[in-house]
């Protein structure tokens, strides 16, 4: 198998003429080709490295290629690389333990996918039979994959083109107080506001349509939105009300991203159903998920599960879940998290709002922060606009590369840096990249205009 | 990691008590512990091996734990597990080019999944954004997946619990002459009917609304269905005529089941799009994918493509597929599909048809054969009603507990024994589960009636 590498050339050469890429159209990008990765960064063919501030696509919650992770992979693929769904085996049976270890109260039993698309294609399906109804309600300003129901219920404009494609979601608002869709003024009004604009469309919709309702924890790619005091509570109030399922898609912020086995887990509040992805083993081998509690659950003792896939319950995956999950207590990684995210990275980004008058607001938990940009803090006009492309994306394109020579990869969205390393990133890493972004964020208070007085 | 091993007790206790398994009433099954698997067979945790005729979920083409396909997994575990789709991987871009080289015609660019309905969802996907239009004409007797749109595509009773979850899906009749829904007496009549049928549907649905006719190349789950001579070409001659994509689905069939790359080579017919996964790497690691012609490759040079997952282009499940690919012209795997398939598999079954009334016919290609099961030749009443479940079905449990009580674990739907076994198997490992399963056919001939004289 070796001795027939391909050179750096052929590597790009044969990327742009035969693989298509995620959400892009192919002429606008040049994928950077990667020949190496190591805990919290990862390096080019030219030998450039990068510190890794978004987790790739917020998955690599261990680090990339964690010694440990690799080899767990490596004993696995020596024991049994795969078998089918039917049958048991044993490291399925350990991870869905572990992972029901750590899920809240009675959630207790894993339906296990290849990703989050289809975790939350899974948990919509199991809300409609074990409620019999059809309705989803999803929050605008979110994102639940790809596949066609979980694209519908998605918030951000990657629905758009594929408006159409499924059927019985309808949008509701999130609080999002710096630009709340109420009037709010503060944390705890636009908390009881959004609450009341999500009963008033329960009650217009119809209770007796609606199968679930289903919202990040933390909303992650649409703005590190941090559910205020009693929302959370609330959603769950409304939906004993009315007999609907309550879904927590905790792709991008489970296993550890806010310092929490769940991020639900953090506000006290116990779900129905919670689908998982990225943090459960980092993406080393796909794998994803719906932790359904017992009630659900029970649905499906007599009545056929209508749902399966060949790769559900992959043995090499799950090998990979339980190693991932031994290893995050082992070395203490949720310590770390919830130690690093308040004792320097939110103190430091508090510190860098102070002097760059273009952070309109920091919002975070754990290892897991935005930072919101504006022209001006009194209008909060966005530095780019919603959905922005082309010369209007100009000011955050041009961060983004003055991040990237000062040798740090963030997550940009819209008008927002995102910040979320590894879980496993060392002090100094993480010092090492706020100064990089600390002093690249003049590049943003360049287009700041102050409101005439 | 180690030293914590579950016992076949734990095994058992902890799969019933966290694990969802897929399509399945949760009361109604107890899943088989799997010890260990190896080539054509596997093990259970009593130490029990059967003769794997069902390739798993005729995925496992290479056979189990091919040493060298796990070392090509551990090699690219240690090198790089995991990088985001946006950046360029050696592995890709090998795998793209391997997968591409083999493609039919211009068939030359990859968009990676993780399975095969994803890659479903992006090919409609695809054929929508690329026509312009909406609706997609998928066969009854098909199954595409289970996410929303290759689920609602589906032909098959999976496909009923989620009615009305996608939009836009019209099912038309496939050719299937022993039980023609056209009155058809001979394959060449069926194939022209059946070509008729899907004309006049195209007609009323609405030529300038169809954005893709999607077909199982061979229908795998719902019958091995080898479409007869002219129907591909025909269906080829319908999309021409109409602007309308054919998209080939080869999950089941691609990757050497018939003795091809891909079976549609085998038709000398050229779609513009293909989904694979399953053969790719056989389960390794999951993955899928979708083939695109250029012309609809070139939409997506100035379009962005609207789409996208975090595992797309996995390193890992990319380079088991190079691996593989590479494995089987080493190892000169589709030479023994062809060489078993013709010379052995054929000719007993044929010879199976001759001993056993209860065989109605005898159909497949390569190493993939369905025999489907009657109770009387003259009136072709299946052995088990279409969609039979507990009581009705009887006979066909009854068929395969004597076939795994025999050592051979086939492949059963409805009225159907399908015979997939991985392909790399021995001459003796063939003959000796076809050898069982001649024997335990005496339990499907024990239903048979003959006609009144």
């Amino acid at each position: 198998m070796s001795g027939d590498r391909l050179s750096t050339a052929e590597v790009r050469e044969l990327d742009a003429k035969h693989v298509l890429h995620s959400w892009s159209a192919q002429n606008a990008i040049t994928p950077v080709p990667i020949a190496s990765a190591s805990g919290a960064s990862f390096t080019d063919a030219d030998g450039n490295t990068w510190l890794d501030f978004a987790s790739q696509l917020v998955n690599m919650n261990i680090g990339h290629q964690h010694p440990k992770l690799v080899q767990a992979i490596k004993d696995q693929a020596d024991e049994l690389c795969y078998i089918a769904p039917a049958f048991a085996n044993d490291k399925r049976s350990e991870l869905a333990r572990l992972i029901a270890d750590r899920a809240p109260g009675a959630l207790n039993t894993v339906f296990f996918t290849n990703g989050g698309a289809e975790a939350n294609e899974n948990a919509i399906r199991m809300a409609r039979v074990h409620t019999g109804r059809h309705k989803i309600l999803s929050m605008y300003r979110s994102y639940h994959g790809a596949t066609s129901t979980a694209i519908t219920a998605t918030g951000d404009p990657r629905r758009w083109p594929s408006d159409g494609a499924a059927t019985g979601v309808v949008h509701f608002m999130g609080p999002y107080a710096y630009r709340s869709a109420f009037g709010s003024t503060d944390q705890e009004e636009e908390s009881r506001r959004a609450l009341d604009h999500l009963r008033q469309t329960v009650q217009l919709e119809g209770p007796g349509t609606i199968a679930g309702i289903l919202l990040e924890t933390i909303v992650g790619t649409n703005g590190v939105l941090i559910p205020p005091a009693g929302y959370l509570d609330g959603v769950r109030q409304l939906c004993d009300d009315y007999g609907i399922a309550m879904i927590a898609d905790e792709v991008m912020v489970g296993f550890g991203r806010t310092g929490e086995w769940f991020a639900i887990g953090g506000f006290d509040v116990e779900p129905d159903l919670i689908t998982f992805a990225k943090g459960v083993n980092s993406g080393y081998v796909p794998l994803g998920g719906v932790i359904l509690s017992d009630r659900i659950a029970r649905t499906f003792d007599d009545t056929p599960y209508p749902g399966g896939l060949t790769y559900s319950g992959h043995p090499l995956a799950c090998a990979a879940g339980a190693a991932s999950i031994k290893i995050f207590e082992e070395e203490h990684i949720l310590e770390n998290v919830r130690d690093l995210g308040e004792r320097v990275l939110r103190p430091r980004l508090e510190k860098m709002a102070v002097d760059h008058p273009s952070i309109g607001e920091v919002r975070g938990k754990g290892l897991f922060f935005a930072l919101e940009l504006v022209r001006n803090r009194d209008t909060r006009e966005p530095l780019v606009p919603f959905n922005a492309s082309g010369a209007d994306a100009e000011p955050m394109a041009r961060l983004m590369t003055a991040c990237k020579e000062r040798g740090v990869w963030p997550f940009s969205h819209f008008n927002r840096l995102q910040i979320a390393p590894p879980l496993v990133i060392s002090e100094d890493d993480l010092v090492r990249g706020l100064d990089a972004i600390d002093e690249a964020l003049s590049v943003a208070d360049g287009y700041y205009a102050e409101s005439p007085a």
